[in-house]
């Protein structure tokens, strides 16, 4: 498998089509993760395991995981709200499980009734159980500050309260930490600086970023979170997504949007842009009510455009492995 | 007047209007100017002297820009495609007056039927003609690099040539030039580095850049120029905007969310969003079956946001005086 410089997690069969205002057919969830992954996207969240009263969309998660695990080289994340949803996750299979940690208090409470701290026992209980199990059967835990950038309950978050919460992520064993634009409040230069400072806190452990793109900023925020050293993204086709706890919150980066950015730059991303449009197409047929976003499937690549891969720029070596 | 980090020229009532799909009256036209420099835009590009039967839009221009001049603190700006646009200009009043050379031989000779050197000629005969003028009278004069990042005619345009024709136009007198990308093929790394070579080249006649939108990467191109030192930037309200002869290219990038981009940094733009919303409804009032762009007009500001010039922010100094 090629070397890639920039890793996209596609999250929009969860944070997407959890916030979508129609549902999708488990059958088009299905085909369309398989559109992603044919597409060149090696690691997908495919869905959350919350009780399926809370996010109807999210009912069929154990069988869209179990799918998904069928697709050679993909890297199947689940995400998990508490310790009752990891245990469901690890159950599923899920190659990688992500817990989301508020900073805002306020957040935290609203969507999980649980402060911070609380949660944070959660991820230890679950990091714990974790060391339990046989060794291939352990999954990879990801911690990721959520409401990282600010939050439209409490508006500011203190720097060193994200910073806090994910040292403690960090030291309650996680593989890896991200930081989150839940909301889309992030700017870049708050990016460069709070990245920074929580990269000095839990090292190598900072992995990337979550992006939102509510008030247009998803691709300038990313750029600032690769020029310090970010090289995962999560990001969602069509744009789809956003917080149902976050009045005002919504879309997702969109993945199309940024994986030309990147591949423009001469960063290889391993998407084919053929294939990431079919892929687009099927979102679309699965849910046609719902409406996508993004410039880049209207405008198409430009003249003359190589993707890097096809130029063999020699790029950075992966920072990271891939299943 | 207060100091700026960032300088936004409005350029909606030129770029966006040359290309709307629909005409907006005159009257209209100048409601918007006034209400776009309340907003606290000191600098607005508000037509073109084109031909009338070229561009019907530009019709008017010469009205456009006595009513703009009737605005205390405003530098109006107006584009001339050659020399005759350049003296119908200067008759006009206009207190700038900005030159676009295509450094794509192709799309040069289809815009505007010279090559990129006969119209840096026209640049320089203007140039020579402002000398002779009472030093009371001569206004400023850009030259604008267009197409410097990419060509939808074709295809990739050398940066050699991007930074022949800003050498040719420092040389040929003019007190600025700026890189334009005209059909919205830029990236950020390209952005980076093609200011830096042009930088080198002509040194601080190298003022600023004039974004597109076309595939999302406007504001990401933006933060990259500006962390090059670039501190003024075009923008059109809404997004509109294109090139009629570059097919593809659509939309400038948004004011709006430009403007929240770089306040939310910290850096001092002088606008005023709740005018600037105003602004936007004069511009769709004004033009009511033209679509329009843009993410902060829907998302508004984050819970607790503060100005830049609120904050008390130091920022750095003025980088050009404003009229």
């Amino acid at each position: 498998m090629s070397q890639l410089d920039v890793f996209i997690c596609e999250v929009g069969p969860r944070d997407g089509l959890q916030n979508a205002h129609h549902l999708m057919p488990t059958e088009a969830k299905k085909a369309w993760i398989s559109a992603l992954a044919a597409a060149g996207l090696r690691e997908i969240e495919v869905g959350s395991f919350v009780p399926a009263k809370v996010i109807p969309a999210m009912a069929d998660t154990g069988e869209v995981v179990a799918h998904a695990k069928t697709i050679a080289g993909l890297k199947v994340v689940a995400l998990a709200p508490n310790f009752k949803g990891f245990q469901r996750a690890l159950e599923s299979g899920a190659h990688k499980i992500t817990f989301p940690v508020s900073a805002s208090h306020q957040h935290s409470v609203s969507n999980v009734r649980m402060t911070p701290d609380e949660m944070v026992a959660q991820v230890r209980q679950a990091c714990e159980l974790r060391l339990t199990l046989p060794a291939g059967q352990r999954p990879e835990i990801e911690g990721a500050v959520a409401t990282a950038f600010g939050c439209t309950l409490q508006g500011e978050v203190p720097e060193d309260e994200v910073v806090r919460i994910a040292k403690l992520l960090a030291d309650a064993g996680v593989d890896s930490v991200a930081l989150a634009d839940t909301v889309g409040y992030a700017n870049p230069a708050q990016m460069k600086r709070l990245y920074r400072k929580v990269k000095d806190a839990v090292g190598a452990k900072l992995d990337g970023v979550h992006l939102h793109n509510t008030r247009g900023l998803g691709l300038a925020n990313a750029l600032a979170a690769y020029e310090e050293g970010a090289r995962a993204f999560d990001s969602s086709m069509g744009g789809l997504g956003g917080c149902p706890f976050a009045p005002g919150a919504s879309g997702n980066v969109v993945t199309e949007d940024l994986a030309f950015m990147f591949e423009s730059m001469g960063l290889r991303t391993g998407i084919d842009f053929d294939a990431l449009l079919r892929a687009r197409e099927i979102l679309v047929n699965g849910i046609p009510e719902e409406p996508v976003y993004g410039h880049f499937a209207g405008a198409g690549l430009p003249k003359g455009f190589r993707r890097a891969a096809q130029e063999g720029v020699p790029g950075k070596p992966a920072v990271a492995p891939v299943v």
